[in-house]
């Protein structure tokens, strides 16, 4: 985290930047964010609720941001937020703006016939760019990324190095590409014929909205026939496999390594933990919430606003019965053999002394 | 899709070109293909059974493939086929025949000494060819990808952009590699020695069949010594991990995700669902059929032909005997529970009082 | 595996060399490393333990790497070791050096300003080096890598073809990555607020010490504040994920697919399996060992030393109970059905002859 003195502001002015009211000591000057644990007198950092007050009495942090209905803690200067992470999450842009690409096209970028791309991007070394490809205003493809031909890329979007693009991808604004994502393959259908498998040609495409942020090492397959759809606002984290067809709303958080089979529908903001598997043509309704490493089945609906967990997944309630049943089971079953060695002992000795014998 | 007037067909041509009988307006103009839903007057579509017979009767299509013994869809143009998504699959290869690669080797691509390379592949921008290499008639590797020194590659094959493919592998013919994956990387093999672990070096390779296609950032690591294999026909997705000197027979088909360890057998014809995880020396017989996260211990025969799930995974019968029964558990013991209550209330009330006190 | 006459060496130069005792035929000369199934007479092979014996007695190995304290085979050239892997580790290295790469820098690659890069390094063809970017002696970057500005890479450290580090990234000494691993990355973190996700800005780095190998395909965020940390010694697979602000000790063990969620602690001497999922802050103590595909809930403890399973991971011991018990628990509740209706039989036949008519 570099410093940069010119960015230095008084605590006074962060108040005023973001609109809040403050106590303590106005004067404070800050220099930079920090974590409660990493903080000085010079940062500042943030607690979400007041579980963390012991992190923030013993943080050195210079100024807090805190929940405005906190109570006051005696001789810290705090920040009352409505939403401290996010108010923290405006503190690091305007501490650490990010840097503006070199508006340019590198003499190594390779790119094709009858593009249609603005002054303003930013096309780095040993780019691969294919014909007919549109890009907007603003937008930054990293070095040695790859673009079929037809891809159409909104404006302000950003391509981390590496990136694939198959043909015909039409993006959105403001979409996000971390190194190594690879989007629009040809997804995964055979159709089994005398002994062997032939392939069922992948002819659709991707569509993605706006907003969109997609992962490290991130795969999303094109349609077989017709579009896979990722909506506007969605986060895809890193090394998640995207089948063909898949249909994802509007403002669903996707976490590492989940895998959503073909012609899945996962509606408007769902949360899916890590490692969760989604069977082919399942729906997961809007705001329904799929615990780490839950398995939903092919064609399964996931009820709305749901928290659900486990393979096969179920309400996460039922998940947690059973698996408290399962944790007394073992005691319950040798409770119940000693109960009935016991009854067997007092009403029929000899066979249990053979058994001893024998064993 | 773009459609493209001079492939237009009637429908008569189609069943010629297909050879099979038809029912309904022979004369009806198909331009394209089109899912059931998607489908206008000009498509052609397809159902896979009687039971997508709703979905069929509510289409526009023009013209739908249909299964042979299925019974006349009044007022309907249908094809009659042994296996309709065959026929659409080849259908589809009609109306939209795969592009043809420019057979030339880009000047930006850099390729070692002593290469045999037939004149008619393609070798696209910025591509890496080492030493020794051998290239196919007709194949064609795509922008960004690496191949390392005395890599085989047969005829016909496709490397889409963005593929690594380590020294010494051998490919066969008509092999497809999807953007990002990687063949041939070092196995994970370590020998602990005085508190810290030691390569064991991998000096294997990775040998892989006829017709064999593998997804994207799928990896295939090389073997320790001798080779990793992958059989003839055998189709791999998106994101799959194949251990060093693993050997995958002819004809597999694996999905998303799964992870294979090292030395584990996988015998002709297996279907492995996504996430699936295979224990290192594990055998998966001829036709098993593994759920998906399921797990495969090490060293475990899964028996030919079988169905498994579950982790550790077993016969797919026991393992849903053994799901009903936990989903019945919690509700049992609180029969069972509520029986004992009433027989000590019977029996003994005043402890039940004392307890409730407690309580 | 490529012989090389020049690599001959007799059994008495190996035993020599190894500094061991050796028992049968001093003068056999060996040519090649090879597994106890494919030696041939001039290949040296090893057994871990005695458990191999029926296989080291049917292989055709010139000479056997076997432990110490082995019985003699009769009739066999044995090399006697403390620790046979270890020492195959070794003759593989002596017949099997690895290349030397031709220490240079190639016109295609791109080196920003500022950088400090030693004389004796290896930059191969498009990579592309940031700003500011400093490489040590003798180490290797192969081609279409990409580093960003003010990455710090130590000395001897190998990046195969295709790697990404993202800028301010930290690397010690010996550092080993495959290809197409992700090195810094934007950590996954977002703000809710007005209905939508925003970025929570992730501008920390990631510092890895010496002697870590990193697999193919994985990615590793950054820290949001502060440091990603991966201790050394550490041995990391193919597709794992390792989320923002993490930290693993040193000397750990973490197979593929594995995924770990954002500041989770791995202390020193862990095992992780294949697909194991680690919940964000969760601590796992030093030594313990996770089973494939277990899950460890966020915030959990897994206690120093201790195998865990399942998911929710739990002590192995308790785990195998659990699963002893749901196999039983089919066959239990049958024949707990059958006692009940054998007894209502007795009491009161009517009502089961009426079932039995209704079924």
């Amino acid at each position: 985290m570099n410093k940069d003195m010119d960015r230095d502001k008084t605590v006074k002015e962060l108040a005023h930047w973001l609109d809040v009211s403050v106590e303590g000591n106005l004067e404070t000057v800050i220099h930079d964010v920090a974590s409660l644990d990493a903080a000085t007198e010079s940062d500042v950092s943030f607690l979400d609720s007041e579980r963390h007050l012991a992190s923030a009495l013993s943080s050195r942090a210079g100024c807090l941001l805190v929940p405005e209905k906190m109570a006051p803690i005696p001789g810290r200067t705090v920040l009352k937020v409505r939403n401290p992470r996010y108010a923290m999450a405006r503190m690091i842009g305007l501490f650490h703006p990010p840097m503006e690409p070199t508006r340019t096209i590198h003499p190594t970028a390779l790119i094709g016939k009858n593009t249609e791309i603005v002054d303003d991007v930013c096309i780095d070394v040993n780019v691969v760019i294919g014909d007919g490809v549109k890009i907007g205003r603003g937008s930054c493809v990293e070095a040695n990324c790859v673009l079929g031909d037809g891809v159409i890329l909104g404006e302000q979007c950003h391509l981390d190095p590496r990136v694939t693009i198959y043909a015909h991808t039409r993006i959105g604004n403001r979409v996000v590409f971390h190194s190594g994502c690879v989007i629009g393959s040809p997804g995964f259908g055979y159709v089994f014929e005398r002994g062997r498998y032939h392939a069922f040609p992948q002819i659709g495409t991707v569509e993605i909205g706006d907003d969109v942020e997609i992962g490290s090492n991130t795969t999303v397959d094109r349609g077989a026939l017709g579009p896979t759809r990722i909506g506007t606002g969605t986060k895809i984290d890193n090394l998640v496999q995207v089948g063909h067809n898949v249909e994802i709303g509007e403002h669903c958080v996707i976490a590492a390594q989940t895998g959503i089979s073909g012609s899945a529908v996962i509606e408007d903001y769902v949360t899916m933990a890590g490692q969760v598997g989604v069977g082919d043509q399942a729906r997961i309704q809007k705001g329904a919430i799929i615990g780490g490493q839950a398995g939903v089945l092919p064609h399964k609906v996931a009820r709305a606003g749901q928290p659900l967990w486990g393979t096969p997944a179920r309400p996460l309630k039922e998940f947690l019965k059973q698996q408290a049943v399962l944790i007394r089971m073992p005691k319950i079953l040798r409770e119940k053999k000693s109960r009935e060695e016991e009854k067997s002992a007092k009403t029929d000795p000899a066979p249990r002394g053979k058994k001893d014998r024998l064993e």
